[in-house]
């Protein structure tokens, strides 16, 4: 369930030149880079420990190149709220830690080979370490929070853990079914993907002392960003509008997730097409030519087009939530990272 | 909060030989038609009481031509589930029930003179009538499911009946705050108006024994069918898209509520502007002319506009949950229904 943002892709897609463009996260990287070199210091540093294993299996994951959106949107919310503490540095490497958690217990969980391009960590360590070393830094992430000493931040963070295990869970109750309804899997995906986009957006209003209006402004800017994100993600997991294959194009068909672009497709599909979707995703037999059938379905029926479509209503949603806040840059590259996520389809 | 279809408004702007056009909900009402007369006939019976101020209270406002969406809703998801038996009469004429009780309280709780075009109950029979007699329907709503005897379906009207409380009071907590967030907003419409849709065409397939995937899809129908309807609703309460001012416009904006328009066009709007939406919804001192004004505002933020596109993503939803079903004339009705849900605001 781990997302990655592909740069380097909408980069290359992107070419030179196209600074009027506003879909693009370069903004926002450049406007947090300093603070995002202590947080990615502050992560090295917290997961040290004398039992050698734990950050050899953190760090295998923690150094594989993910871009780390959601402790950079803590920083972001932080700024625009003109935080002026140190609070955020340590809230940004909780949220990090919370999502290399689940990340861990994620490939445990779906049995998955590989992450980010390079064997998971199961595979190499085992699923017992993967599980405990995620433990760890869930445990490491709650003293970091607990340092920072705000205990509304406490609360949202600790409130988002448990609300993404259920919607794990959730996930789990809904696996392999093709007759989960969009509902079920929306349900699903503010679990494990919103909610910790939601929370890391939401703490940095908070520790700036900003308000309950600018707090909920901001949480609802991340939960809905999340949604998209996940949306999104989908999509491309069968190729985006395009339904071209990528690096990572069939990961979870070949997994058997029910993902929204099959939820489309089964509810708009024919009995035959029905069929299809029941024997690769329900029962997991996945033949030669089975992923390129899935995508000439998915054309037929719109189903990555309009997933696209849905998620872009969230993007519109996550964008009119930072309305209340005065033009800055911050709120500006706030705003493009909407639409880069969005964009990453076409 | 109550909601009534302006079906002649609909029909008026239709015109004969508009048969072709599929935003419509006379296929729906004359698939139920019969079975109507038998809901309206144990809604006229369960009223009676030897309080004759029950009856009166009861069928002033029973017999106020509200349209009786919600109960067509659970016969006809019942019928597209062929069900066969004979509770869903009781279930239907109970949902209204459930329906009429809110209304009677809502009254009391927003002071409102009038509903339907008619006087309010409170303002002939007093506060304490309108509760109490709310609470009766409520107690006779709860007869009739219990003499149906499906337990489950006792248990998602009862969930729903909750839940609509729980969404009235959160309401009320977000009552004349102008930054409530769009999130927030749909809260409360997902509780005080949704559940109830949902609920409505859940207890169908539930009678039926359809099985879950029918029942959850069903749900799903009236979730974001009662989504889009309440948001339709609102964009009405302002003229729709044209802003023309109609019967009941300008109700909301007078009695102060947030809805999704305000909600757009104050995160929107200039300094100006939101000290406009604090001075008229906040402080309640409404002027002449300002109702225009909210109107202008409204324009030249498209917020009406993208009030009927937001509702367009949950009408869209509400379609694709029955997919499963296979085509049938109650099928295609029910289509009908969410495109003129949808329609009422062009």
């Amino acid at each position: 369930m781990g997302v990655v943002v592909a740069f380097e892709d909408k980069e290359a897609s992107q070419g030179p030149g196209q600074d009027a463009g506003k879909a693009r996260i370069e903004t926002l990287v450049g406007l947090t880079r300093a603070d995002m070199e202590r947080v990615n210091a502050m992560i090295l540093s917290r997961t040290g420990s004398d039992v050698t294993m734990i950050p050899e299996v953190a760090n295998h994951l923690i150094s594989s190149g993910g871009k780390r959106l959601r402790p950079m949107l803590t920083l972001a919310t932080a700024a625009l709220c003109d935080y002026r503490g140190e609070g955020h540095v340590k809230l940004a490497a909780s949220v990090e830690f919370m999502h290399t958690a689940t990340l861990l217990h994620d490939d445990v969980v779906d049995q998955s080979d590989m992450r980010r391009g390079k064997l998971a960590a199961r595979m190499l360590w085992g699923n017992e370490a993967s599980v405990l070393v995620g433990d760890f830094l869930l445990g490491q992430a709650f003293k970091m929070m607990v340092e920072v000493g705000s205990l509304r931040a406490l609360d949202i963070l600790s409130t988002a853990a448990a609300v993404i295990a259920e919607g794990e869970v959730l996930q789990l109750s809904v696996a392999k079914n093709t007759e989960t309804t969009e509902d079920e899997y929306l349900a699903v995906i503010r679990g494990k993907t919103a909610e910790l986009f939601a929370a890391a957006c939401e703490v940095g209003p908070v520790i700036a002392e900003a308000g309950k209006a600018n707090a909920a402004a901001c949480r609802s800017y991340g939960l809905n960003l999340g949604i998209a994100f996940q949306l999104i993600d989908d999509a491309l997991d069968y190729g985006g509008v395009a339904s071209k294959l990528g690096k990572n194009t069939g990961d979870d068909f070949r997994e058997g997730k029910i993902t929204l672009p099959v939820v489309l497709s089964f509810r708009r599909g024919t009995d035959t097409e029905r069929a299809f979707w029941r024997r690769t995703l329900q029962n997991g037999e996945i033949n030669e030519g089975d992923l390129e059938e899935a995508q000439s379905i998915m054309r037929r029926h719109r189903a990555l087009d309009d997933t696209i479509e849905r998620a872009e209503h969230y993007a519109k949603m996550a964008k009119d939530a930072l309305g209340l806040f005065p033009a800055s840059p911050m709120k500006q590259a706030l705003n493009e990272t909407v639409d880069f996520c969005v964009s990453r389809a076409h």
